[in-house]
């Protein structure tokens, strides 16, 4: 099989040929795509690659890695308020499989066709597995001013909020690392949360006009909540109770997991260590892919009807302060020492 | 150092900090970049991914690779007739080198700075050497028509041409494979033209309301050539007499080569294998990054006046024929078989 031969079969269906009459004036087939946006709006633009060993095991099923591959960068798009209109898509593969193939552009697919966000171009190439998606969403501009969540915009008094939960990816991660062990039917399930992550692309547009901030969390909450610290020019003060009631995660695992069902692997099994490791996962756990975002206390009731209309759940966590740094503080007020570091790739 | 401070460092530097005010309304540091494109104007996107040991030996100059990977999607936005806007780059890098970065980056910027295209974002992350740029181009709508040149344009009775030469990066990387022995002065000259490709942007800007069709030579341009063909519904036969008088080539190494500086490595040299071996590096020898394109005979004039504006030579090569096919014709009329075959990642 050619290279034409392999983007027409597996991803350029002829259900997909017909360019939409809109935004997309031309599609795969020609030396670019022709994109023609609304007016009175801003193309937001970002870019993700995805390396085996790295980003995902080199046994990973093709339709989970197909999703995760578009579902990360729909969350980049997420965390600016924008609608998702299409992708690129550069794939390296070290061989055709056929089987392979089709899996892995039927889970690309399934969630392109749910977001409504088309396919416009991209490239093959013969390599070491590596799959490099951009994405494009819509922002509109309202009175001249853009309505983009940036990561620049958290003001002091501001409330801080995080979507759905944490650290459940970085559990499932762990357990097929074989750090921990765990039950079957519970890893099937958070086994989920890592490969095929749920992008809050709802949630994101629901807060345009609402949120003062926003950021995705990829690298792990306390590394990204960073970058709105940083770019903001302010501080924060996180509530831990928030995390050690585990209020983030009353549906998950975890919960389970601290009633016994969790194991290290050495066989020692101290709460207090176990705990720590939790919350760890949940700090700075990483490929969450949940939203972390500011709005003022006034906005309350908005925040909670924005989430409400996004099916998307968010736990208030902390609050936006003129000190610098990044801090942790127990229920009795205490500072906690910050023992956790989010996720970097060359360090 | 951290995948921050390398961002920082090499693709961030203080003087690019500053985003333009016009259509990059926000640069690298945030989930998204955004743009805002002119009114009345389409967006042309590209993206092409480049590996280690498939588009580059490893021990490639590191400022010439900075310089290929931005230029093999400038010349997509060239085969289009789009202005250089913006592009993303996505690097996966197997370790930190910082004397190789900074090389890399250096190529890659003085490219960008003279198209006048600007790094708004990206990713990076460790694997094997990979690097994806998507490149972000600029065409009018003029009287509610895109001015993008399509493969799909050609017209029965068009004149086909082709800019500069071909072949001669073929011919560099046979050398450099060892499979052919040139003298090491030729060498470095031919040499650039498969390292550091001149992406033809002017003339596809100059090309526009011109040309009907057009497409940029990657891959070989007899392959390349018939995918406009495929996409215009039409056939073409080229005069092998241009090729075969070298006249594309008048300035370089193939002419002296053909008067006996160039030597095959099993130590023959017979003529005609010789010129053989040639042609087919100029019919499908592929890494060219020039442009075919056809105009229809009636815009000769304008034609040159194109190529004289950007500074380019253009040669006519053949005719566009209602008869489907790619047919090559010797100086007699008579057809010439077709024995070569272009680039393809997997077959």
């Amino acid at each position: 099989m050619g290279e034409f031969d392999l983007i027409e079969r597996f991803f350029k269906p002829p259900e997909r040929s017909a360019v939409r009459d809109g935004l997309v004036k031309l599609g795969i087939g020609d030396d670019c795509a022709l994109l023609q946006p609304q007016p009175h709006t801003q193309l937001a633009i970002s870019s993700d690659m995805l390396v085996e060993g790295r980003h995902f095991f080199a046994d990973v099923d093709p339709a989970a890695l197909g999703h995760k591959a578009l579902a990360v960068n729909l969350s980049d798009l997420a965390a600016c308020g924008a609608k998702p209109l299409a992708f690129t898509l550069a794939l390296a593969l070290p061989k055709v499989n056929e089987a392979w193939l089709a899996a892995f552009s039927k889970g690309l697919f399934a969630l392109a066709d749910a977001q409504r966000c088309e396919l416009i171009g991209g490239d093959t190439t013969r390599g070491p597995l590596n799959i490099c998606i951009t994405v494009f969403g819509e922002v509109p501009i309202v009175d001249g001013q853009s309505q983009a969540l940036l990561r620049s915009g958290a003001k002091v008094g501001d409330d801080i909020y995080i979507s759905g939960n944490l650290g459940e990816a970085r559990l499932a991660l762990e357990v097929l690392r074989g750090n921990v062990s765990m039950n079957d039917d519970v890893l099937a399930r958070i086994r989920n949360r890592l490969e095929r992550p749920t992008p809050r692309v709802a949630l994101g547009l629901a807060l345009r006009g609402i949120a003062t901030s926003a950021i995705d969390v990829s690298d792990g909450l306390l590394g990204d909540l960073s970058h709105i610290l940083r770019l903001s020019n302010i501080g924060a003060t996180l509530d831990m109770e928030a995390f050690y009631t585990m209020q983030l995660v009353a549906n998950s695992v975890m919960n389970t997991m601290v009633k016994g069902q969790f194991n290290h692997k050495n066989g020692q099994n101290h709460d207090s260590d176990l705990q720590n490791t939790l919350i760890g996962y949940i700090l700075a756990g990483g490929d969450d892919y949940e939203l972390v975002f500011t709005a003022p206390p006034v906005a309350r009731a908005q925040v909670q009807a924005a989430a409400s209309e996004a099916q998307t759940p968010v736990t208030r966590i902390g609050q936006i302060e003129s000190a610098m740094g990044l801090r942790l503080m127990d229920a009795s007020g205490a500072l906690v020492q910050n023992q956790w570091r989010s996720f970097d790739h060359f360090s």
